[in-house]
């Protein structure tokens, strides 16, 4: 008898949902014109707009690591410092990227529980680094929501982020490839994370949440813009045939799928994480679960079945179970019961 | 009444051909491992390789502009020159990718008929730029097939280009975004105009000519291939959910998609070259037609619903007629006919 | 017998002269606040301000192509344009420095009697390539006075091409590493083919007219400063000693250094170009004279005991005969004598 | 009556010794071939392979941080990964000029006490931090000696560091901008912290004792020179006139320089620790003297006419003693009388 594999690896591992490829589908019909010139492109701003509630410039992209590290490398030079978690992903998992796209600029990496910074630990940072011509510049800090660890930074939370980092003048990037799923688990309205808190860019991510391949960059400051194109255009992120990924936006943001899709992964992400007990490392707030398995619970789990990563080094037991949109309902039965029948360690 | 629209912009204005569009589709099912761990991008390797009859290591990102800068940057140290004819799409209409991806490569820019380069022009301009510490090193040559000017390099010419090429020790990248083009114009099989001619590293495009946003960079010489993985990610051109596009490029292949397609432009192209007359500037041999028409002609077509674009200065009175894949063929009729109509200049 | 070598390479060379060394053993006194907040450092903006009759701001550093990459990148973001004469030092001589110090911007290379650029060329050029988010950004003008041929610009020359520059968006770099030679052999005040003609950024050489090691990077246009200061501390271009680069350059100036020098190698370099007659390829209007010798002609001369670079391929059979500040006087008669002896070709 | 001012800020602000000043006038004579190939630079190889007692290539530049990123670049590539100690000064006082040089290289701080490095600390950020194509790639370690804390590192201490970085497939660059410091406080031989231990590239600095502006850096993996050439060009950082630095360097080593001067500057700094007693932060083990002094500490020995730098924040209380090479013995005795007078805190 074969075991059945079931994957928890990644929602980069999920498919393109239904109403997404049907809306690319249906953008194939016509000669139009490229590079973002097309009737599909063009809609991008309005309807960002309207689900921001507020005038945006917004640019489609394929890829989150593009997506937040053009955006990054419009807020600074290549002199400057981006301050982010240690765990953050342009810290950790773009081969980075950040330092590529801005010339240089170095990642001024902070502590912070559940992959979240605070506002204090952001001005202490701050206040023990003196500036001078010595010195790298702090341009910009980088937050990314959900975080790195699957936890959502409430609205007063990023209020006093944003307020400490202009102080120093600094931008503010966030990092939103599971930005549906935090939005979710928060109930509020999207300007109540971003621009209403202090956000200057947004990665806005879809592909994690049922696109084939779409991100946006969204600017609350229009400011920025230009230098943003062309570094989207040498950088070969600027698609000839962008109808295709604007189509999938537009059918996320006009048909409430971003809001469908993380739902249902939130939901599985909650069941695991009430199955996981004693053993999460922080609270679930998307569709991200952090346990602690040892190597005999993720040998088990791995026996019977279950695909996951190891978090940070292998020895050193923890493991990252991600719920997918598309997430097979009985193989989430599966894992909580697995994960309520191992030994406790 | 109102003139109906016939656009001969580009390529890049063209739908995705449907059975592209249907493997694409196909590939949406089921987890699958992501970042090109699945089974469609893990069989690129063998499809392209029984397409060239040699084995090769080929890697696909969606656009033109990073497989060219990609593959650039993976053949030159920063400190290196690359050469190339003054009309190269990386020369001009790249915004200095080649550089950016490179940390600054040098462009060597260099005369030829019809976009081509001549062994003889290359051999010229690498004796009369003597090396030393002083100066930036040879390092890559990169030649388009077809080239900007709708011109194809005989098997021959690329022989010759690559001897000299490899003789000074630079590595040889083709800018092959209408390859497919060229070689149902050339007759030959892909391997007479790549690796036995002495090409190194390939951007085999496939968006122009009916993908939605796929190409492969192929390369010929493996030991480069850990670098440009690196430097792929490093740039958000590793696509998470890898399958899609590299199902377009498998059906491309697998089909005889690239056949097809280029056969059906390549015609309407000829068409359309015949129809110019003394108008032209070079020879057609892929789906691209460059004609002179003055101030008069242009307006005179623009104002009868041709879009095209001009073709360097506006004041020259040249403009690009291309051909896409899915051109309707009654708009190139009545093309042709508005040609044949224009007075004498 | 032994043939006594008689040195013709370069001003590169040539001693310091002893009035500037003397300067610099006079500032070695004393514990002095490092990094350009020192008593001569400080002096330097109004030292060159008097030379220029303007306010200026000036830094120091230690090699020309510092200054002219370190200038031109304060004056184009990584997808500009600078446009250049294809023989500029920046082109051919710097190991592709303006690249690496601007993130990679282009150089678009433009042709020109005597190495020299005309507002005409220019012109054409700009208007030869439209500009769209596809090409790299027209950014910064950069000549060289006197030219890589020996030859000087005429501040309406100046004029002529700041005024084309200036109505294209471009900022203006003077690559002025022989500035003193082609001064004297203007008999101009400096302002007149600086500020007055509308140069932005001026790299004020004196390491080949007498320094040490010793440039001054000279903005007309203090708008740039900070940026320029953080860029130099990046590339190791900050002298923590930096009295002794200061000390220097302030003798040069009050003490008319830079006169006396150029006036004495100039003087010589027209003896010599007066000795070259037919062989000469054009006016010598600095302290550089260039001349067709044939292999012949040159093998001669070496084998005379003069010293002197090919200039261009070797079998281009040009030369290049550069008469430094401290050139023997003696040497120079001998090469005259011995141009004037050799056979017709 | 005016209080005096005595400055123990940096050994930068230290004069040029006469010693190194002399040799740079006597090899002021004479037309000389310029870029190094003079016949002071050529001695440098077999000077400083003297001084190591190996066979090196080295190669004369005029600050720290070039020499520092000069060597980084050629040991990582853009998407490389350089550990060091987080108060090295690559990582805060040289704005951020490693990533400028390699392209992006990415810095891994880590902590250590007295700002050194331990070989445990190392393996097990290297431990936790697995490497795929989504991440930075180990290149180099970066070691200071002396440390940012003025701690030298033990021969035995160095060969463990040394070991892990190889293991795991990094270059071990060292910065020796207090190199002789350090090594007149261990009394080993220079091979014993160097090439013995692990070393693979030495930034060997002279400025801050008692040069001009001068520093070495010293290959001992002659691998790596080529491409370091060419970098060194290509950022300005190839002297024309090299002969006087090369100059400095000769003296430095061949009359025992190194050690007079650093022995010297030693001495005041132990004395100035030893008066400072409790308020030592670290053992003193080069010319450096880290002190709490709090900020009534701080105001009265400026008021007494004492200049220092704060070191870190002003509002950590904490300061920086330096002992330069040519520091008036008087004013150490007066520092040290006055860190003995201070009410006890």
């Amino acid at each position: 008898m074969t075991t059945q594999t079931m994957r928890f690896m990644s929602d980069n591992t999920a498919t393109a949902c239904p109403e997404m490829l049907a809306a690319l589908a249906a953008a194939n019909h016509g000669l139009e014109v490229a590079y973002g010139d097309d009737r599909w492109t063009q809609r991008l701003d309005a309807a960002l707009g309207g689900f921001f509630g507020a005038p945006v410039r917004a640019f489609a992209v394929a890829t989150g690591t593009a997506a937040n590290a053009l955006a990054l490398a419009t807020l600074t030079p290549p002199y400057g410092a981006i301050f982010a978690h240690h765990e953050a992903h342009i810290a950790s998992d773009e081969c980075g990227a950040p330092a590529f796209y801005s010339g240089g600029a170095q990642l001024m990496l902070l502590e912070g529980e559940h992959a979240k910074l605070s506002a204090a630990t952001l001005a202490a940072s701050l206040e023990a680094h003196p500036v001078s011509v010595h010195t790298v510049q702090p341009a910009a800090l980088s937050v990314s929501q959900a975080s790195e660890l699957g936890a959502a930074y409430r609205p007063e939370e990023l209020v006093e982020l944003c307020r400490v980092a202009h102080a120093h003048g600094l931008k503010v990037h966030m990092d939103g490839a599971r930005f549906a799923n935090a939005l979710c688990f928060l109930g509020c309205h999207p300007s109540d994370v971003t621009w209403r808190a202090g956000i200057d860019v947004l990665s806005f991510g879809a592909t994690k949440n049922g696109a084939l391949a779409a991100e946006a960059v969204v600017f609350f400051d229009p400011s920025l813009v230009r230098d943003f194109e062309l570094r989207r255009k040498r950088a070969g992120h600027l698609l000839s045939k962008s109808r295709f990924v604007a189509a999938q936006l537009l059918a996320y943001l006009e048909h409430d799928l971003w809001r469908r899709n993380a739902m249902r992964a939130n939901g599985f992400a909650r069941r695991i994480g009430a199955a996981a007990g004693q053993r999460l490392l922080g609270p679930v707030e998307a569709n991200e679960v952090f346990v602690r398995l040892g190597a005999d619970g993720k040998a088990r789990l791995r026996a019977a079945g279950f695909e996951f990563y190891d978090w940070g080094a292998e020895s050193a037991g923890l493991a990252r179970l991600v719920a997918a949109w598309d997430q097979n309902e009985a193989h989430v039965e599966a894992l909580c019961a697995a994960l309520g029948a191992l030994p406790v360690s």
